[in-house]
């Protein structure tokens, strides 16, 4: 039975009131047609952009969107619209779209949402590609709002003006040099694009993403997505030459099937990583409140996904630590690691981790536990989890690693306390220093550098060992090095990736382990038709 | 059909070799009768301390050891002892222990393990109380080891010398001033004490502590638990008057039914979270090549876990989490949650996660929801959870807080994205004193500090509820704010706990939830008796 064979059985044997209303709505969907790449990439590539409602007062949308702007960097001009006129962050206001004397290819709207329909026409007679509709009070509040909210859909479809929200959160795109969304973190550039229902989840996300070095390529609040949906941002990434990764949060999954088609038909060629809100009664009716939407049926929905191999997790944190491995680290090609651990305690709950996640710890050959014995002391482990008990020796862990990556008895390796044990010998530094009058001041510092360079690099060492054997290798650090989970490699396309736990190491590699699973299978199932 | 009776009955359903094994290693822990608590607290309220193997050589055991406890700031006198003498951290360095004039409770032993005998015959003639036996090369290594560490605990008794360890990371006891492990984190003085029996995975736990806050008793590395085992430490921290909580790390149960007889009783009166390594079949094969030990019957455990109402986490993490919810926070009573949220789709999440974890999301009485709805807009969601829709009425989140608390409809409350906001705040003030040439520094100065304070009294607001309400409340950020998980309130036995994922906190308030009804059928059964 093929794969869309299989996924349609599912929609048929579930056949009910709420499908057929998904199924209706798909229509409307369809009409939409939103296929037109270049007028897409207007919105996150823009030459100039107006910021309608533009002000100074410290707070408000209109300062919080423009002062974001300005600050990120932008390279195209930027139109400060309001009213008042004036000056305004040292440039001239224009009082309406009209005045501006350049071309304009996307505006952000930040005003009331009675004023929302006839900017639109105003910014249709200027050609303007799209609009960003900060203002809220549409479909997400009550009857009226979901009125207003139809009567700028049609006058923006009428002036061929592509709308992102209402009641949006911005967008980012850091290759583009453009961050406009309600906070203020500058992710850098990258591979993942980011799509969100939900404006405070995305904010946290792109925060994480900040803190943790993960590199972006998009992130989109779609609001209430009036016009723009998931589906059609998903089809734009499809051939976004920056993204590799998708991550979307969703609550309102209206378009069930168009979105499905598309996410399934991506996620064989970039990972698709996704929560759903509203999974649980509870969040169901939290979702209807807060994005005005009916969720769509689950069992259904899980079951697609899992039939179309698309990572369906159930909390933030997943999908930001699903994003930093899928982005730094080449697939596994199997489920078999190797793990290797500065102590006993972190191999036994990673063992234990491993094997609830689906994963294995196969034993090693006596001739890689002969190899890897030269560099430890005579009582190691002799076996997977490879227990460094501690070695001092800096060689240990580098051959270690190195030695179950050559082995084709291994897909993935573990490592664990190698990256974050500086800050504990920086904490001893400062001990030393400070206990031992007759400490040399010099010596300190000398090991301070030793230990810092160690570090730097064995995450270049793992780099290159990544491209040479095409395994993953994921670090589990020591609590904070402040340094983020992503630790780039000049000159390299992976990064070292240092989670905080074991078990979100684990998680992630079981992730990525599935992924590939299905792409190898799909690949197979392609081959044999 | 009492406990104990329901206990025992699991234990006989299952009794094969492996507990009759069990059963006869449980006599030999019994004669040791380690009872006296005064001895006990002498190792970690030790008067004066000798550190046996004493070095300046950087990074060795003697030198780290020395520095930690040196720097650590302990109010007793610490005596070096190495036999080349001399001078060393500026004090006179004895050849051996009868060298020393005074007094001595504690010796730290990192000399080789050959040497450890002969030292204890010495220690013994000294009257002191307990050795903390750094050293390794014994149980955990090969046949000749398990010899030497027979005849080392033999040594040990003739002397009435109590053992801690060998092969231990060392103790830290905050209330004493006494850092004397491995690795320098300096965790504050309170009342968590983690036993583990792995080192580096207590070290690991302890830096947490030391980063998220986390106020701790007790630590103590139990090493290869020659003499002093497991249940031993629990019966101490059953009567320490700082130990309100009890965190394990145990691989080996090898002394099952004392183990579980007295973590159960003393779980009644403080709560024990307890992590088992080696809990799969890769685990244990790990587990067995690390402590040396064979681990007991899982499923037995774990029934035996759930019938004592301990909580029996799977990951690290979880240990930490859970520790700094149940030091700071008071008892839920039941299991309804009210949710307060800056924006929708964490509520929507957080909703999910509690379905899931067996929490209800209560509706509120309409009665409620017009207080609330007093300082919000009139599109806000109107129920459970409540949605702050991004508001900036500062009293919005603390009369939401406060309502939900108030009513007898709800047993704890979780309140996302209050805590956390300032850090947006802060990167939109940089963001326009960089881009807004007009905007006066000392507005902005301003702005920073309002949002500061705020966060600061909303704290405090909190801890007043929590006393007042006899109810949690537990914090999620936004990511990083640089302050840990725990934030102390002056004057208040409640802190501030902010989390930084919703899962955790749910987590955490599940954990809490299932501890007070265990509690509370423990209580009504004794009752009813």
């Amino acid at each position: 039975m093929g794969f869309w064979q299989g996924y349609y059985t599912v929609f048929e044997m579930n056949i009910n009131p709420q499908i057929k209303r998904i199924a209706s709505n798909m229509s409307v969907c369809m009409e939409n047609k939103m296929n037109d790449k270049v007028h897409m990439a207007a919105l996150f590539y823009p030459g100039n952009i107006a910021v309608i409602g533009a002000s100074t007062t410290f707070g408000k949308w209109g300062q919080v969107i423009f002062s974001n702007i300005m600050a990120g960097g932008f390279k195209g001009n930027v139109f400060p619209v309001n009213p008042k006129g004036g000056k305004m962050f040292g440039l001239n206001v224009f009082r309406c779209v009209k005045d501006i004397p350049d071309a304009v290819d996307l505006a952000f709207i930040t005003t009331p949402a009675e004023t929302v329909p006839g900017l639109l026409e105003e910014l249709g007679e200027k050609n303007v590609k799209g609009a960003v509709v900060i203002t809220s009070g549409f479909s997400e509040t009550d009857a009226s709002g979901k009125k207003r909210e139809r009567e700028i859909t049609r006058v923006a479809r009428k002036n061929n003006i592509w709308i992102i929200g209402p009641n949006t959160m911005g967008v980012i795109c850091p290759h583009a040099g453009l961050f406009a969304t309600g906070s203020h973190p500058r992710p850098q550039k990258g591979s993942v694009a980011f799509i969100s229902q939900s404006g405070n989840l995305g904010n946290q996300l792109v925060h994480w993403a900040e803190q943790q070095g993960v590199g972006i390529s998009l992130f989109v609040g779609s609001g209430n997505e009036a016009m723009l949906t998931c589906p059609d941002y998903l089809e734009y990434l499809e051939n976004d030459p920056h993204t590799r990764i998708i991550v979307l949060y969703v609550e309102n999954v209206a378009d069930g099937i168009r979105f499905m088609e598309t996410a399934s038909r991506i996620n064989r060629k970039k990972p698709v990583i996704l929560l759903k809100g509203g999974s649980t009664q509870a969040g169901k009716k939290a979702a209807a409140s807060h994005t005005g939407a009916m969720s769509g049926e689950d069992a259904i929905f899980k079951g697609a996904c899992r039939q179309a191999g698309i990572l369906n997790v159930n909390v933030p944190s997943d999908l930001l630590s699903l994003s930093a491995g899928f982005s730094s680290l080449p697939l596994p090609m199997g489920n078999r690691v190797g793990i290797v651990t500065l102590g006993g305690g972190w191999g036994v709950v990673t063992a234990d981790e491993c094997t609830r996640e689906g994963l294995v710890i196969p034993e090693i050959p006596d001739r890689i536990v002969a190899k890897i014995g030269k560099y430890l002391p005579e009582f190691w482990s002799k076996g997977n989890p490879v227990d460094l008990v501690g070695t001092r020796n800096l060689e240990a862990p580098v051959v270690a690693v190195e030695e179950l990556m050559k082995w084709d008895g291994i897909d993935a390796v573990i490592c664990l306390g190698i990256i974050g044990r500086h800050e504990l010998v920086k904490q001893l530094l400062e001990s030393t220093g400070q206990a031992d009058p007759d400490a040399s001041p010099e010596f300190l510092t000398q090991v301070e550098k030793m230990g810092r360079e160690f570090e730097e690099g064995f995450i270049a060492r793992m780099a290159v060992f990544m491209e040479t054997y095409k395994k993953p290798v994921i670090g589990v650090s020591m609590a904070g090095t402040g340094k983020g989970v992503v630790r780039p490699v000049p000159e390299s396309r992976y990064s070292g990736v240092m989670y905080q736990t074991p078990e979100t190491a684990v998680n992630v590699l079981a992730g990525m382990v599935s992924y590939s699973r299905f792409l190898l299978k799909n690949r197979s199932r392609l081959s044999v038709h």
